[in-house]
């Protein structure tokens, strides 16, 4: 049968503000990478590694920090990281708040969480660049096992209407994150319509399958997908705010 | 390396009104099957055997239908389908209709949707229920090989804010559809926030990517992953309305 496979990269060791999370991935995955696969890597261990983590004792919170917190029980100086961290608010409600990050994603608390960061007052915020994060790992594996491995940032994003949390991408690199058939046929020869897949989102939501999240494994490979090369950017899976019905 | 499989299940012949879609799966992919296997059937082919399409030459548009469908150069019949597929619109602009169907899926068209089927003037409806759809070939599957197989039945739904659709899981039989980490702890010993992942939508977008919607292959099998047995149901996947900002 033909199909995919989805991969865990074990040994990957705890990353910790200033490594060179580059170096760290080719050594545990470099060895198992080949010609067509493709590397989905966690935020947490990018933003890790370039330091986008934050004492919360050092964080003064803002009045309006402090009226939401204190109404919904929840700590005023992540509230402040989170509100520092947005670009627009979306929606705040019930102790929630849905922000639009700098990057254009919208998700809860604008990505900014508490979990698998050592250390009780530290919080990790997303990536500064993501797509410029991939590119670095995406250059260094080519630099290294001479092949053009495509490379994804992951994160795990709430939706409307759907309970849950899905893994999706926020940084990409080496491959074009939508697939568009519009202008294809189906096998009965009517055009596909609505049919521009985000496949960086659906290769972001297997590599989860074969993590786990309380055995802390940060990567995956995923080998037999046809992906098509580009040079790649999670803008484009942002909806183009001309287009977004609900902003 | 550790990791899960995802398998395309091809040589499904076209599925026609009244077909037993459980014996054609069985044909298609029961030698394949083995314990802690997963399949994926896209609704398309659900729809089909349970006789869910409408000929547009038969369906009497109404005033709003009509009225809609005119300012947007869009098919008034094919309107008319989609409301009557509604049971609350959500949005409405552009041409674009976003509902919430009688099953609690918010989705474009109400999931009324025109390619893969044959013949230009005939439309597809979601199966009319989608967990009934997924525990029929679960328990047929069952019988027959005497394995317990959990199903799932994809569609690929749009998202508010970001580009491109992803499959996720409108019925489930078999499988708890979330799983709760809740109450877990990270590898740090720091309790896990935000974490109910939803795996059954997981489970689905990483089908699609082994299906290939230009050839028409309707199921994927899913080996390897660790599910978490249960009855199951698509409805664990709607979010509660009074958990439901969006709302």
């Amino acid at each position: 049968m033909t199909g995919i496979e989805v991969l865990a990269v074990e040994g990957v060791p705890e990353v910790n503000p200033g490594d060179d999370l580059p170096s760290v991935l080719f050594e545990a995955a470099g060895g198992s990478l080949r010609s067509g696969d493709i590397l989905v890597v966690t935020h947490k261990i990018v933003s890790k590694a370039e330091g986008r983590i934050v004492d919360l004792r050092s964080v003064e919170p803002s009045f309006f920090a402090e009226d939401f917190a204190s109404r919904f029980d929840k700590d005023p100086r992540h509230v402040e990281v989170v509100l520092r961290e947005s670009h627009r608010i979306v929606k705040m409600d019930r102790g929630v708040i849905i922000s639009e990050t700098r990057h254009g994603f919208v998700c809860a608390n604008a990505g900014v969480d508490a979990s698998n960061v050592p250390g009780k007052d530290t919080v990790c915020l997303l990536p500064e660049a993501p797509d410029d994060s991939a590119s670095r790992i995406h250059a260094h594996l080519r630099e290294k096992i001479g092949v053009e491995i495509p490379t994804i940032i992951s994160d795990s994003f709430g939706r409307p209407w759907r309970n849950g949390i899905t893994n999706v991408a926020i940084g990409v690199a080496g491959m074009n994150p939508l697939a568009d058939y519009r202008g294809e046929s189906d096998p009965h020869g009517y055009p596909l319509e609505a049919s521009v897949l985000a496949t960086a989102d659906e290769l972001a939501a297997a590599s989860e399958l074969a993590m786990n999240k309380t055995d802390g494994v940060p990567a995956a490979i995923i080998r037999g997908y046809p992906h098509d090369p580009g040079p790649g950017s999670a803008r484009e899976l942002v909806m183009p705010p001309e287009r977004d019905l609900f902003r």
